[in-house]
């Protein structure tokens, strides 16, 4: 039996993952990776910290060109290579050389789909001039960067107060550049914090002098030199401005496999078993173009986070390598973490909000409380603000929002494990958490946070009785 | 029935701790505290940095006066009362004033044990000299710092490289004071780190210029002013010196409860089960006089840091004051985790080293590994060290030791739990910790040591072929 022949098609972040981890687990494949991009294998999260400048050159931001791929990865990875269609029948892929425009058709043993993601775009007038920039690829952070540098840029608008629009609102504060997020759907990062952390955020992002608009864009004025000059709210008011970032967001890139019979989930990212299989045969998938379980709820989620799509890539890489022996691997699933610094301020979450525990038919009850990062009198110290949702009865741990700085983020991985464990509020009790006045304080804010919710949790309830009745 | 008279004996940290949970517990019962020395509730460990100057005033270190811990706590704190003795037949106690010099007979109900422990002195020449410190107790430390200000101090020798020892070198270092220390068991922390982690720690150490011997003190040379002016060593050495610093550790203060009858347990502290309770009937004790359930390897420690005591502190205070009603509070152990930070670096350990694992009879390996505190390619990343162990066979995660900078020694608590679920290296590999270029890197060096780790484990043992034959 010849040795098989693994392609996997993207190649930014799960995409090299997965064709590095196919090659390591059977050394005697030919992986191959397609790639429609000029780059392979950067690091998508940085392009924030590009903008601004503190990371030097685009470069900085790939980990590896396709020849050192080859040379260390044994993988061949061609760019500017798109794949065009699956025939998952025959175990054919067509594929086009971008630069000599041909296209050809390449057979498979396995194939493993990591597509990613695709910035969503507002369907207004003026989205295509030139000073508008989706950020999601290099090229387009390059595009951004170039721009800044040559234009005379004194305020852009960021449309989106989500993970990426406060990132690069801050890179643009940093370049001297003033921003204002257009955030219409409650406040920034309302996706990931509750209402009463969402402001302690806002408050770090105003008091940097970013204007934060409850509005959303209903239109672009472009000017006679194609570039946009005002962006139109839908409450009637027009924003000056000499540039437009789109951060709402991404959308899976499905539009391959779908074309090929694969099946979408709840999410409306691709459907994938535990082994990151799709429903065709032979075809794996991972990254951000598949959902993944939360295992707090059991629900299916689209999670475009590096993390997740490393974590998956590696499941995906080797199964796809199997020949027959073992087990397959398991992806055991995301509790939902992640985490974002601006102005010095971080903000860590993981697991449910009460918002979302509501929304899965879980009862339950949060409490939030302010210390110390440190021991309270040593110098450095800071308040880190913590919100701890946990299921009334069970007493188990549902989910963390943490605000403040100096270690507010890096906390919110101690509860990591409890959520996949299913742990309760009062097991964080149990915990000796470590203690160094320069370090944390003698309890430490989870503790103060999982004290209250466990007395929280443990009261009877007062709400019109219902309970014991 | 009267309300019961709880007292505890001890005010250090465990004591008022747990005065102030029996009071919460029992709000009818009367709790009684007595501290011999003339302060309660403060925080021992926040000593070095009072020594060095970054606190302002022994003041500040004071969490609660005995006016505001009645007004606020509902116990009545007696300072400067000695218990001498304890007749747990009688559930008499005989306390004397040592303002007045009487003494007193008190009946108690209740009984909790919070005496602490106390620095463990060299029987050498010289010890009581004025300018030797023992570093423990608050009227220590300002002695200390008294003296420092006072005195053209441009040398002082530690007796004692565990964490006291190094912060008190720092806090020397600090003040313009050049420090040796002196250890001669094996360099510096040599009951945390592993001897290739402790060199990492050392270096920074040295590279502040504070000397390392690998000496012990044999006798300190006392001028006739009566004070040290050299220091004595095994090798023959003679250090000169302005200052001595004794910081070789602490033994429980079990005196009065061993008079009493109390049973010890192996580790030399008392021995309490998991309510806290004594061998003697209606008393409990806690806090850095007893010793501790290690759920690794189920030995019985003595551990005498903050957190361990203020948790021992909760589940005596509140046992204690129980009346019988609903179940005993129980003390679920400790992981061993502890940490501290020096010249800025920071180390973090919890659980069982090889060495650790060995003696408890667990065969187990290891890896250590240095990757990133956030995105290589961001600004203020910095190398962190992690040293992983696991048991072969079971794959459990055994231990961890940390050293670097960045929020190296937080990232200690993220195995806390593990470790006290017993959770095997694999399950932190499920874990999706955050990632944020500003942060921490897409793969957090707690990863990449587990997934180095896991390999190894997995892999067949080639020392001897002793497996499978």
């Amino acid at each position: 039996m010849p040795p098989p022949h693994i392609i996997v098609v993207g190649g930014v972040a799960a995409g090299p993952a997965a064709a590095a981890e196919a090659a390591r687990a059977d050394p005697e494949a030919r992986v191959t990776l397609y790639e429609q991009g000029p780059t392979i294998s950067y690091g998508a999260c940085e392009i924030p910290y590009y903008v601004a400048g503190a990371l030097e050159s685009a470069e900085s931001l790939v980990a590896f060109t396709p020849e050192r791929f080859r040379k260390e990865r044994g993988v061949s990875a061609c760019i500017e290579h798109r794949v065009e269609e699956i025939d998952p029948e025959r175990n054919h892929l067509f594929v086009r050389n971008l630069r000599s425009d041909e296209s050809h058709r390449v057979r498979y043993d396995k194939l493993v789909i990591a597509t990613g993601a695709k910035p969503r775009v507002p369907r207004i007038a003026g989205v295509d001039a030139e000073n508008v920039f989706p950020i999601r690829r290099l090229d387009e952070a390059e595009a951004l960067r170039n721009y800044l540098d040559r234009h005379p840029v004194r305020h852009a608008v960021v449309i989106g107060g989500g993970y990426i629009g406060v990132e690069m609102a801050e890179a643009l504060v940093e370049r001297g550049v003033r921003a204002t997020i257009l955030e219409p759907q409650g406040g920034l990062l309302n996706r990931y914090l509750s209402p009463s952390m969402r402001r302690r955020f806002e408050e770090v992002v105003l008091a940097r002098g970013v204007i934060i608009r409850d509005e959303s864009a209903e239109g672009l004025d472009v000017g006679t030199d194609g570039r946009v000059r005002a962006v139109h709210t839908d409450r009637g008011e027009k924003i000056g401005c000499q540039a437009v970032l789109i951060c709402i967001g991404v959308v899976p890139d499905t539009a391959l496999p779908l074309a090929a019979g694969a099946r979408l989930g709840s999410s409306g990212a691709l459907a994938v078993d535990d082994s990151m299989r799709t429903n065709l045969p032979a075809i794996w998938a991972c990254g951000d173009v598949v959902e993944v379980r939360r295992v707090i709820d059991d629900r299916m989620v689209h999670l475009p986070l590096s993390p997740v799509a490393f974590r998956t890539a590696r499941v995906a890489g080797r199964n796809a390598a199997r020949r027959g022996r073992g087990r397959p691997q398991r992806f055991g699933g995301v509790c939902d973490a992640s985490a974002v610094r601006v102005f010095g301020c971080e903000v860590g979450v993981a697991g449910l909000r009460e918002v979302d525990a509501f929304d899965a038919g879980i009862d339950c009850t949060s409490v939030e409380i302010t210390h110390t990062s440190r021991s309270s009198r040593y110098p450095g110290s800071s308040p880190i603000t913590v919100r701890l949702v946990g299921e009334r009865g069970s007493g188990r741990l549902l989910g963390v929002e943490i605000v403040g700085s100096d270690g507010a983020a890096l906390r919110t991985n101690v509860l990591v494990p409890l959520l996949h464990a299913g742990a309760r509020v009062k097991d964080l009790l149990e915990l000796d958490l470590v203690y160094n006045p320069p370090i944390a304080p003698p309890r430490d804010p989870l503790l103060i946070a999982a004290s209250a919710l466990a007395k929280k949790i443990d009261a009877p309830i007062s709400r019109g009785g219902a309970r014991g009745r």
